[in-house]
């Protein structure tokens, strides 16, 4: 393997476990396995029970895999949108959510915010708005929700769904379920496994959408309706041949962070957070590129390195540590960095010395 | 690894070479490689062009991945047909391609054939269908439509796209591209790859179609309509984070193929298949599924076994083969037989003595 610890919010550096879980799915038949067999449900059955755990995904909340995360952005308009979806962008992810949006000629209204900042909780969605689209981790600019927005969300929002997209957020935020309709991620930032597999949690209100808008006979796709994930995810099947191997490995990832405790996972991210925000805050050349603190990511770490960019980039990768560049326009200006639950501690206290130490 | 032999027709025993290549993978940082990098593009770029050089793609032929070949049935849908599609339906995945076009609200309509069998080449399309679906090879009876089929439906259909399920057949059939529009498979059948990716051949007519509905203002998709997946590989690049791991392994797995030959691979298909059919016929307890030999297919080979199957698998087993079941209600009738590149001549020898030597 690449001995670069790598920060690049993703794909990101594997969790340090899977090349041994890879081994053992060869010796187990895991990648020529049919979906079709008792084996692989009792795996889908072992991931989703886990990732509940882990989770704390209550009853009533169901669990489907997809292609990648991008993919559960169409499947979220296709299934749950009929004309109005709300959007809070902030960011290429949160835009892209939106323009998805607009691609399958919905009407979208977004409210937008300047690149590096949050949102005032208390916005009011247009009457009539089905479903509102919220990221909870702008992964373009580290931008953050915190949990008590989503409440507030709720609150003044009673009848919409709200849909979630925690891609390079999660295992990391203990969300309010009973808050939310919809959250969703894909496997290659905060779990560490390589891309290919995304997962779409939920709720019984949006399984009842979908069903609605079938009924009115509009046409809400094929093989990845709700409904049809929604049946075979009763009997732990799919619809299509998935991605066998990485919802195997996503179970074995999740069984070991399990293990290791969510509270501690949580704890270290934290930490690691801490330690990164106040390096940044030392050194005279680089500031945090999110002022407000309360939007601070804790597992996109953007940093704003100007004219600086290169050399401490040059400088990090020296030391065998690679930064993710700068979203966009911001790559010349602007350092990211992942803090998913594979990055060691230790390495983010090296990784903060370095900056400190870095000399304009 | 099982050391089973797999007949099952998908996903199929693993190539061979498979394990190798995920080792070799691990060691160069592939799963956790950004899709962002030139490292991908290269991928991706040697994969295209070995996959050229392997089917004899031509020119004007272009080639993108997606989830799965399921998704391609759907994208097809959307990005090609504005109204009407015909489809040839002799079985449960020709039949599902016709209901992925009613579920988009198409007016697809349906030529159907009896189980086992074939169609006329010479059948006529509706006026002002736009698109024809063709299976090559109907997985679950093991029809395969021979070549000249195609040239028959392009000249007597010169306006319609053709579109070819190729997801159990190739890399076996030397298609004419020069009739076909789009040709799609799965990796994981005769590729011997994990599942979990689809690759999809559109020529240029195909594109210009897509870009036609979209001038209209319909609604062709987002992240994969055809213009938002041309565009991006034309770059060697995707529109999502794609399943890099596997658009590697399918590059590795090609390259091995090419070093082998297609020639060599089609030859050995032929003999196994010729080896087979004869066993089947030399057993009265046993016949193939498929009584016309033109349709008889060289890669999924269907046995009736009737009320032998059971102890015909439980033989098979014992010997360390697994059957394929026959596909839905024919499970306690049928078996099928993946005849697929990484199975060994000797492997089919070994299986048509073993079937020869039933005794009832």
């Amino acid at each position: 393997m690449n001995p670069t610890i790598n920060f690049t919010p993703g794909p990101s550096q594997l969790y340090f476990t899977v090349e041994d879980h890879m081994r053992t799915a060869f010796r187990e038949g895991i990648p020529s396995l049919s979906h079709r067999t008792k084996k692989f449900e009792s795996i889908y059955q072992s991931t989703v029970e886990g990732l509940r755990a882990l989770l704390g995904i209550p009853a009533g909340y169901h669990l489907y895999f997809t292609g990648s995360a991008t993919e559960i952005w169409e499947r979220i308009i296709q299934n749950l949108v009929e004309e109005k979806s709300f959007h809070l962008v902030n960011g290429a992810f949160s835009k892209r959510f939106f323009e998805v949006s607009q691609q399958l000629n919905r009407k979208p209204v977004k409210l937008e915010a300047a690149q590096g900042q949050g949102f005032d909780a208390h916005f009011k969605a247009p009457a009539g708005t089905e479903l509102i689209a919220l990221t909870h981790n702008e992964t373009s600019t580290g931008v953050m929700l915190p949990l008590d927005f989503f409440r507030t969300v709720r609150t003044n929002h009673p009848n919409a769904l709200l849909a979630v997209d925690a891609v390079s957020s999660l295992p990391f935020p203990e969300f309010d379920f009973s808050l939310l309709d919809s959250v969703f991620f894909s496997v290659q930032k905060g779990f560490g496994l390589p891309a290919g597999l995304g997962v779409w949690l939920v709720n019984d209100a949006c399984v009842a959408k979908a069903e609605q808008l079938l009924s009115k006979g509009l046409s809400i796709g094929s093989y990845h309706t709700i409904p049809s994930l929604h049946t075979h995810a009763l009997k732990y099947q799919t619809p299509e041949t998935p991605n066998v191997l990485g919802i195997y490995l996503l179970g074995k990832v999740v069984e070991d962070m399990n293990r290791k405790g969510i509270h501690a996972i949580r704890h270290e991210t934290e930490y690691k957070a801490a330690v990164l925000y106040q390096a940044l805050s030392e050194n005279a050349a680089i500031s945090p590129l999110v002022k407000d603190k309360a939007f601070r990511s804790k597992t996109v770490i953007v940093a704003d390195t100007g004219e600086h960019t290169e050399r401490i980039t040059k400088m990090l990768l020296e030391k065998g540590m690679q930064p993710g560049d700068g979203y966009g326009a911001a790559k010349k200006t602007q350092l990211r960095f992942a803090n998913f639950p594979t990055h060691a501690k230790e390495t983010f206290e090296c990784l903060a010395d370095m900056l400190v130490a870095y000399k304009p």
